[in-house]
């Protein structure tokens, strides 16, 4: 199989062309969602870019094997190592079991991913899942002497590891700057260096998520569950790693260093990095009140928000962004990319019902084609969605009957947008009463035509009902020179 | 809190009162799916059971915690330890990796449960994620003297075990009598008896899912998770665990035998057992090819169905049989449940608009009332069915004006419906066009009043157009002496 993807590798800084180690097969490992609250934005956009990228080489032909991970232990914070376990914290307050928390927002987690039409990994693996496995890791760093134990934690000796090894080198920092930089370690830290960091860490006798180990009860430290679950399930090469750019540095960093010292090679050949959002142009965070969770970005229900957004104007928004630009969200941007979205599907949805003509206007081949290119062009979506806006030019043109294509092309027209729009970017029809069989959609256009018909015998009174009782249910009707348009209420 | 809900229990083959060990908590575990291939009717039932269950425990002021394992590693055929973990060989004969089938089947099961509008459960533990806590209570148990290594595989004693504890109380069974009927064991065999069961089993080398142990690699045998699991979340003692009557013996018998053997104690206070299902009269079975899954009954899908049948006409063809008796599928049983649960709804949904009447001809409380006894009454759900039946007849006498109950009644009439249908059977409106939101509905309610206009001022052309419409969107309009009714068609 040939293929002209190419990739943008956070390791060369450079976009190489794609080719698997093992084809036709492709492992893909993205780093998922810690679940100790309600995902968010970030969440989405995470999970959207490596959606896509699944759906695309999955188009390619490739079989791949999709592997994101659920932490659900371990998660310190930022990067203390100190810090309470962020999933133990919330438990201890709610006083419930940590599973519980961590089952809840799991739930809530597939729910909003589902809403996003997102195609479920092949394998989601739970860090407390693979404990064993993370203990043989340790002990695999411990025999090749990259690590140390103290009181029952054992540590990662990055000092020692940088003598031979580019510690640094996927995020682009030196070590000796990294030393310089970091602040004098407190009486408190056991770690010889304060670029150490945990791979097992001893339990306080409260910690409620633990288990036994030779070092002592414990649990794992956070880089190191992605080191063992990518390679458990998709070997060594491993294809493709991906995640946002805030785990660059440590997180990807420490799990080059551990699959270095633990299994004598970096383990992945291309990494890739989503870049980050910022709400109404301001960095995303619980203390600075602009904090949205996808449920409340749907419901509209955060004090930001204007309106609620549906699943697919988000999924949209993020998509005509590059994933390695930076995302803004905005009221303002929100509602533009929901008017494009909605053209884009109307457009879509109008193919079916052009009527050919006798030759063809349009090269329909040479479109399909730019969308290819620019997929393969380091998955360029806001690239893709502007060819399919070029195709929306040609439908509205040949709808006002000033173009047409042949039967043959409105053929591979809609094949284009049935591959591109909603094979690949996975977007869906936008309509809430719709249970994917179009009936509430259709049921509409009937009441439209008999409204039509009650305007033309005069029956005002029976038309203006008609509005008024689709007014109620959230639909709101536009009389327009052309006929009646519609379309759901923002709070339908 | 003080309760009259009597539960079944099989332990001591009697109806006790329930009451919880540490009220207001009630620790709930019943035995989940063995995800290796697509979930059954036999599935439903089980699932459905429980989630009444919980559900009644929560309408009953109780802070629930439901624990449902799900069951991917370990589980052999039949009680065959020498048989191929069955995962294993799904996954061999796919040549894919375990995990990946797993999560397959597991997606694939999740979403049959939401169809059945079903509660998630509080945590479902898998055994691959409790590997560590099921070979510490291998060593307890071998450490109590009840266990036997052989070969890297350890055995549970259950001679040694029924010198002093009663193994076969669960499923009266005698183990004099168990002896006796045990096939002689083959050289093969490495255990001592034939009744001994593997708490932890030598995994070849081909095996693709095993862990390191003290004993070597491995993997847990099949009635280790389920001690293990339930115990880790629910503590001990913990009030009721559940499963289908296949499970009693050995299943269920063994893992009390490991909690006694293990942690001193049965563990266990109520054991609830469901029955069985037949599908037309017969064993379900994928050798007799009577072997149904979900999917295929949600779509008709399989040669044994006439028609596709709703996951609400399944869930309560399900409730309308006591949980401890024997249920048949066949076409007819599920078309005549259809058909009641339809009048129900439909009941249900008209008494909004029933008119209120100067006097009172029912006893609205007293139904309610009966309402609870039946479910007191270990979960007569049959009964409640009943009830709820008799308020059909109600609502038809006032529909018909030959009977009425004050406003206060008809409030309490529909909160009768809103608690004992909809909350604790988690039953709702059959539409398949329905996204939840009653719009589909409504909107088909006002195009049958165009209709009836249409037909009024004699315009018959365009009322057989709108029947013709409606008729291509999968809804049924019958013609009536009171007015037009109309209802999904079979393969909408």
């Amino acid at each position: 199989m040939t293929n002209k993807l190419f990739i943008y590798n956070t390791l060369s800084r450079n976009k190489e062309q794609f080719e698997p180690a093992n084809p036709p097969f492709v492992g893909l490992y993205a780093c998922g969602p810690t679940v100790y609250g309600d995902a968010h934005l970030g969440h989405a956009r995470q999970a959207v870019v490596f959606d896509v990228l699944y759906r695309y080489l999955s188009h390619l032909g490739y079989r791949v094997r999709y592997v994101r991970n659920i932490t659900d232990v371990g998660h310190l914070e930022h990067d203390a190592d100190e810090g309470e376990d962020k999933i133990i914290k919330k438990a201890r307050l709610e006083s419930v079991e940590p599973m519980e928390v961590v089952q809840r927002y799991l739930n809530r987690y597939h729910d909003n991913m589902r809403l996003l039409n997102l195609i479920p990994p092949s394998i989601e693996p739970m860090a407390s899942g693979h404990i064993i496995e993370q203990q043989q890791l340790v002990e695999k760093i411990l025999d090749a002497g990259y690590a140390y134990e103290k009181n029952g934690s054992v540590y990662f000796d990055v000092a020692r590891y940088s003598e031979s090894h580019p510690y640094g080198r996927l995020s682009g920092r030196k070590t000796e700057d990294l030393l310089a930089n970091t602040r004098p370690l407190d009486g408190q830290s056991e770690k010889n260096n304060p670029l150490d960091f945990a791979l097992w860490k001893k339990a306080d006798p409260s910690h409620l998520m633990k288990w036994p180990s030779r070092w002592g009860e414990g649990y794992p430290g956070w880089h190191l569950e992605c080191s063992v679950m990518s390679t458990k399930y998709l070997g060594i090469p491993l294809d493709i790693h991906g995640g946002g750019m805030d785990l660059l540095f440590p997180h990807h960093e420490c799990e080059i260093a551990q699959n270095v010292a633990g299994f004598g090679e970096p383990a992945v050949r291309f990494w890739m990095h989503h870049n980050m959002i910022t709400i109404n142009s301001q960095k995303m965070g619980r203390s600075l009140g602009n904090f949205i969770t996808l449920d409340e970005i749907f419901t509209g229900s955060h004090r930001l928000l204007e309106q609620a957004y549906a699943p697919m104007t988000i999924k949209f928004y993020i998509l005509q962004a590059h994933y390695r630009s930076p995302l803004d969200f905005s009221n303002q941007a929100l509602q533009a990319s929901e008017k494009g979205l909605l053209r884009l599907l109307k457009a879509a949805a109008a193919i079916d019902s052009l009527p050919a003509g006798p030759e063809s206007a349009f090269d329909v081949d040479e479109l399909s084609h730019r969308c290819g290119e620019a997929m393969n062009d380091d998955l360029n979506t806001p690239i893709l969605i502007s060819h399919l806006f070029e195709g929306v030019k040609w439908i509205n043109e040949i709808q006002e009957s000033r173009a047409s294509l042949v039967k043959e092309d409105l053929k591979k027209l809609k094949e284009l947008y049935d591959t591109w729009l909603f094979s690949i970017l996975g977007l869906q029809m936008i309509s809430p009463g719709d249970s994917g069989k179009g009936i509430t959609g259709e049921l509409i256009e009937l009441i439209l035509q008999l409204r039509t018909e009650a305007k033309n015998r005069k029956d005002f009174e029976a038309a203006d009902r008609i509005r008024a009782v689709l007014t109620d249910l959230g639909v709101v009707i536009m009389d327009r020179k052309q006929g009646t348009d519609w379309e759901f209420s923002k709070d339908a």
